[in-house]
C-alpha cells in the first residue's frame, strides 16, 4: 500500500508497504480524514524520539474500519470511527492506576508514528479496536473530528491538568492548536478571566473567538510584566503551557499564585533540564504543582470529547484554516505545518 | 428603619426595626438590589425552618457598605458590594474542614432570613465583611450581579457536587432558577448531553439558552422512560437534582449510571425519609454516590463567580423576568414567587 | 473435575464438570487454598443474585496457573498467584471511567460464582489473566493471602470510599471480616478515633487488634446515643458500614458529621428501599456524601494490597479462625459460615 | 519579659522584650515545651528568611493560656494547647481556596519567628485564638505534644502531598525529624514499600521503627542507583522530599514512576534554581507531578493529629533524642540543632 513515511532524520516520501496484518483484538482502517501534527515535523526535522527509517507518519484521523480481529465485538467493517492519537493498552498495570497513556512505559500509549506505523497510509492498524475507537456521531463533520485525535484531548487535557474552576483565571502560554484548544477547554470549565500568550494575528483572533479575554504578544515586552499588569501583580490562579520552551515554566512559576496549578501539555524536545525558580516557587513550599502530562486516549476518551462537538460546546472548524482533498496532499499539508505560515492553524486532508 | 419581614408562620408584613449594630468585624450594607427566594416562601408558608416572629426576610442581595468595624480592613463606605447568601464564620472548625457552609453547626453558615434578620431592609448586617463581602466588578450590571448571591452559587454548586466532565451525560431535575444555573454550570464544566426535567415553557425556553440539550416534559410521561429513550436506555453520567421532592432520588438513581454522581441542591423541606431503591443502586454496591449540599459563601466564592458575568461567560439576565424599581415593590415581588406565574422565573427589585 | 457448586436455590453438592477452556487471554488455575464468603451463603440460601444451577461457588482463592492462552505474556503454568474476586474486562469504557468492577455493567465484574463458575473446583478460569492475575509475592503465607480476594480489598474499599484521612474519627457499623478489614483500613490511612460495632467476643477482640479504639455493642443500647455518648454528641467524620441492614444508614446519618462521608461496602440483598433520614441528612444539604461500592479488583490492586502483608502492615491471619486442609472440606467451611459458630471469623481451606 | 532572640543575622542571645499585647481574637500564652527547629537555624545562621533584629526564635511549643481578647469565645487562661507553628488568617481568600499557610501571601502564614517573636518567651502571642489554638487532650505528654507543631504536620503533609495510597512503594528522602515524620506518615496512608535514604544510624534506627522498609545510604552510592536496584528498576510511586538540596529533585524525577507524585516538604534556602530533568520528565508528559507545600496549621490540623498520639498511632518520643528542663537551657537546645551531633534527632525543653 502507499504511505507518507519519514525515511530517517530530516527525509521523508512516498513508500509502498505492505498492508498491516490485523491481530485477534485489532482493527485495521482506512483514512477518510488526516492532519499533520507538530510532533511530525519534530519527529522528522528534530529526531525528537529519535532515529526512524520507512515508519509511516501521521496519528490524526478519522477513519472507515475495514477489518476487524476474531475478538472485536463492537466494530465492523464500514463503521466510520474516530481514532486518538493515544492508543493504550488497557489491560496494563499502568492503565489500572489511571494512567493509560503510560501503558508499557512512560509515554508508550503513544504508538502511532512513534513506535509503529501511523495514519499517512492506505490502511492503518489500531490495536485493541474495542477500547481504542469510537463511533463518529451524526452530525459532526469529518474534517472537524480529526481535531478529536490529538489537538483536542491534548489541548483540554492542559485545562484538566491545571484543574480549572468555576472563575478562576488562566494564563494559557502558547496558542498554537493545542494552546487554543487549551483556551476553549479552560472556557469549557468555567474560567473567569483567560489571558492568552501569542503573537501570530490568526491564532489571536481564534484565540478571543474561543475565549480568551486578554492577549499578551511576548513581542511586546515580558510576560511577566505584562500579566502582572493585568492582574494588579496578583498573577493567576492556573497555568497552562502549550507551547514555548523549556524556560517558559520560569515565567509560569512566577505568575502562578500559591495553591495553583501550572498544567504542561507542550512537548519537551531539547535541552536537559527545567528550571523552577527556587524563590518564586515559595522555597519549594508554595504549593504551586507542576503537574505535565501526555493526552488521555481510547475509546470513552473519545466517545465523550466527541459529544462537544455534536452538541456544539466546542467548535473545531475555526482551527482548519487550511483544507486538502486528495490522499497526495498529505505532502503538502505536512511541509505547511513545518513552515508555518502566517495564516496557519491547522490543515486537514480529507481522503 | 424600615423592612419586610415574616410575622409568623404564614404571615409577613411591613414592621419597623431599629437599625442593626455594627460589631468590629462586621459590616452595615443598604440593599440596592434584592431579590426573593423560594426559600423565603418556604420560610413563611412552609414553616421550613421553624417558627420565627418578625424576621426580616431576605437573604439575595447587592448593596452599598454604610459602616463599617475597627477591624475591617478592605471595604469601606460607598463601595458596592456583591453579599452572599451564605456568610460563613472563617475560622471554625468546619471552614477549616473545607465545608464553611455548615460553621457553627450543619447549615449555619445560612444566617440571613435564617437565625437573624435579611436583607429586605433598609440596612441589613454582614459578618465578617472582610471574608464574606466582594466587590461589584466594573461593567456587571446591579440586576444580574443579585443571582450572585444564591441562585448562581447553588446551581452551579450542583454541577461541583456531580463533578461534570467534559462531554459528560448530565441530567437536571428541575428548572426554576437554581435548576437553570445548574444546567448552565453543567455546559460550563464541559458537559456533552445535558437533559432538563421540566414543563413551564419560560423555564423551557432558558434551559434551552443556557445549554440544554435535551427537553424532559414529566407532564408527558414517567422521566425514567423518557431519559432512557434518549440515552438508549444508558442513562447518563451525572444527575442534578434541583427540583421536585424526595421520590425524585428514585428516578435520580435508576436513570444514574454506576460510577456516576446525584448531586443534590434542592432543599427538602418535608416527610421523614428520602428513598433510595436498593436493586438500581447496586444493593448498596454500585458507586452511585449520593452527595447533597448547600452553595459554599464568602468572599472569595462571590469574586470568582463574578467574572463569570464579567467575561460574559454566564448571563445572568435571563432569569431576571420580572424587575422592579422602589423598595416598597419587595412584598409584591415576593408574593410573585409565593404565586409562580407561568412567565415568572425570577423578579429582582431594583432599590 | 470435581467442584462443589449450588445446584438451586437452597441446594449444595459435589458435581463433576467438563475442565473450562482456556481462550486466548485467559489462564486456567488449580487452587492452593479458598475461602468461603458470606456472598455465597446469600447466593445459596437467600436467593440473592437469582437462581442458578449447577454453579461452582467460591471466589476467594490463591492458586497455581496451570495453563495460558497464546496472548499471555505475564504468567506461565507453576506461577503462585493471588486471584482477585472481582476479573474486569479493562478494555471497557466502565474500566476506562475508573470504575472496573462495573465493566459490561453494574457489579459485572464480579464473575466467580456469579455469572460464572467459581473456585470451588479443581480448575477454574481466569478472564484477561494478565490483567487479573498477581504473583504471590515471597514470605506471605498462601492461608494468608487468601483474604486478599476479597475480605481486604472490600474491607479497604469502605476506608477509601470514606477517604478516611489523619486523625478522623471513624466508625466503623459491623465487624465480621470485612467490617474488621474497615477497621484495619480506617487505621492504615491514619484514623484517630476508631469506634466499631459489633457483638460477638471473637470479632471485638479482632478489632481491638486492628485499631479500634472503642466498641459499641448494639445489645447495649442504640448505636446513635452509644457513640454519641463516645463523641460528646458530635457524631464522628466518617462512617463505613460493612453490616446490618437497609435501616443501618439512618443511624450512620445520624452520626455522621456535615462534610463527612458515609462508605457502604455491606451488600444489601433485601428491601426496596434504603432510607435516608430527611432532616438529619441536612434537609439534603448536609454535605453528608453517601458512597457505596464493589471492590476494585484486577491485578494492581492485588500486587498493591499483597505489599501490606508483604511488609507486614496488615496480619490478615487474626481473621482465619478456622484451617482445613484437603478439598474435601470445602463443604465443611462453607457450612461453618453458614452457621456462624461464635468464635468463627473466617475459615480457610488448604489444597 | 526574657526572651531568646536573634539579634542579627548569625547573633543570637537573651534579651528582654516587653510582654506582647493581646488583641480582641488573640491569646496570650506561656511556654509549658519548646523546642528548636532547624529553620531556626536556617533563619539565624543562613540568613534564609533576610535580616531580622531581636526578634524572638521559635515556632514549636505546647502552652498554657494566660489571657485571651474579647471577642474569644473557645479559650480560657488555664488552658493547656497545642501551638501550630503555622497560625493562618482564616478569614483571608488564601484560607478560602484552601490554601490558608499562604494566608496574606506566600508562605505568610508562617508568622512566629518569621514575622513576629517566636515562643522562646516568657510569653507569646497568638493571633486568632479560637482558629489556631487546640486543646491539648489528655493522656498525651507534653514533651510529646511539641512534636504537633512542625515535625508531625510537615513530615505527614509530604505523605499528603504525594498522596500515598495503600500498597504503594515510596522514597523518602531525608531521614531527620521531619523526613521520620513522612516515614511515620507513609506507613499510617497504608504504603507498602517505604525507603528511606539517610546515613546516620540513629535516624535509620528511628526510620525503622517508623516503617521503613529499605535504606538507603547515599554514602553508598548514588541514590537511583541503590534505589532502582530495590525495585527491579521500576522506580517509586511516589517520593517524599524531605531533605537534600536542589538537585536532589533530579533524583526524585529519575526514580518516580508515570502517575506518580514527588511531595516536597523541605525549605529550599540556597540557590536560583531547582532543575528538572527534561527527559526523566517525560519531555514534559509523564505525569510525574511536582508538589510542595508549607505544612497546614491550625485549629483541626492540630485536632486531628493530637488523635494520632492519643490513640498510639504515632509514637513522636522516639524523636525526642535531648531532654531538657528549663527555660534557660532554649540556648543550649538551639546550638544542638546547629551542631547537630551523630546522635541528636531532636531536643525539647521543658519549661
Amino acid at each position: 500500500m502507499k504511505c507518507y513515511a519519514m525515511l530517517g532524520i530530516g527525509k521523508t516520501g512516498w513508500i509502498d508497504k505492505p498492508e498491516p496484518e490485523c491481530g485477534p483484538l485489532d482493527a485495521i482502517v482506512r483514512p477518510l480524514a488526516v492532519s499533520p501534527c507538530t510532533s511530525d515535523i519534530h519527529t522528522v526535522w528534530e529526531g525528537a524520539i529519535g532515529e526512524r527509517s520507512d515508519m509511516v507518519l501521521g496519528h490524526e484521523a478519522v477513519g472507515e474500519v475495514c477489518r476487524v480481529g476474531s475478538l472485536v465485538r463492537d466494530f465492523k467493517p464500514g463503521d466510520r470511527v474516530l481514532v486518538p492519537a493515544i492508543t493504550p493498552d488497557w489491560g496494563s498495570v499502568e492503565a489500572q492506576a489511571g494512567y493509560s497513556m503510560h501503558s508499557g512505559g512512560m509515554l508508550s500509549g503513544w504508538k502511532f508514528s512513534n513506535f509503529k506505523d501511523g495514519v499517512f497510509a492506505e490502511y492503518f492498524h489500531v490495536n485493541d479496536a474495542d477500547a481504542n475507537l469510537a463511533l463518529l456521531p451524526d452530525g459532526v463533520e469529518i474534517a472537524d473530528a480529526v481535531m478529536l485525535s490529538d489537538m483536542v484531548p491534548t489541548g483540554l487535557h492542559g485545562a484538566e491538568l491545571a484543574d480549572v474552576r468555576y472563575g478562576e483565571s488562566v494564563l494559557v502560554i502558547g496558542i498554537g492548536p493545542v494552546g487554543l484548544m487549551s483556551v476553549a477547554g479552560s472556557a469549557l470549565r468555567g474560567a473567569g478571566q483567560i489571558i492568552a500568550v501569542g503573537s501570530r494575528p490568526v491564532c489571536v483572533e481564534a484565540a478571543k473567538k474561543y475565549g480568551a479575554t486578554d492577549i499578551v504578544n511576548y513581542r511586546d515586552g515580558g510576560i511577566v510584566e505584562q500579566v502582572n499588569g493585568l492582574t494588579s501583580g496578583r498573577g493567576v490562579d492556573k497555568v497552562i503551557i502549550a507551547g514555548g520552551d523549556n524556560d517558559t515554566f520560569i515565567d509560569a512559576v512566577k505568575l502562578c499564585r500559591p495553591g495553583g496549578i501550572i498544567g504542561n501539555v507542550n512537548y519537551l524536545g531539547n535541552g536537559e533540564f527545567i528550571r523552577i525558580p527556587r524563590a518564586e516557587w515559595g522555597c519549594g513550599m508554595g504549593h504551586k504543582t507542576i503537574a505535565g502530562g501526555l493526552m488521555p486516549g481510547g475509546r470513552l476518551r473519545m466517545e465523550r470529547l466527541s459529544k462537544l462537538l455534536k452538541y456544539h460546546r466546542l467548535d473545531t472548524s475555526l482551527l482548519l484554516t487550511h483544507r486538502f482533498t486528495g490522499f497526495e496532499h498529505i505532502e503538502e499539508a505536512l511541509l505547511l505545518m513545518k513552515d508555518k505560515p502566517r495564516d496557519l492553524i491547522k490543515p486537514v486532508v480529507m481522503i
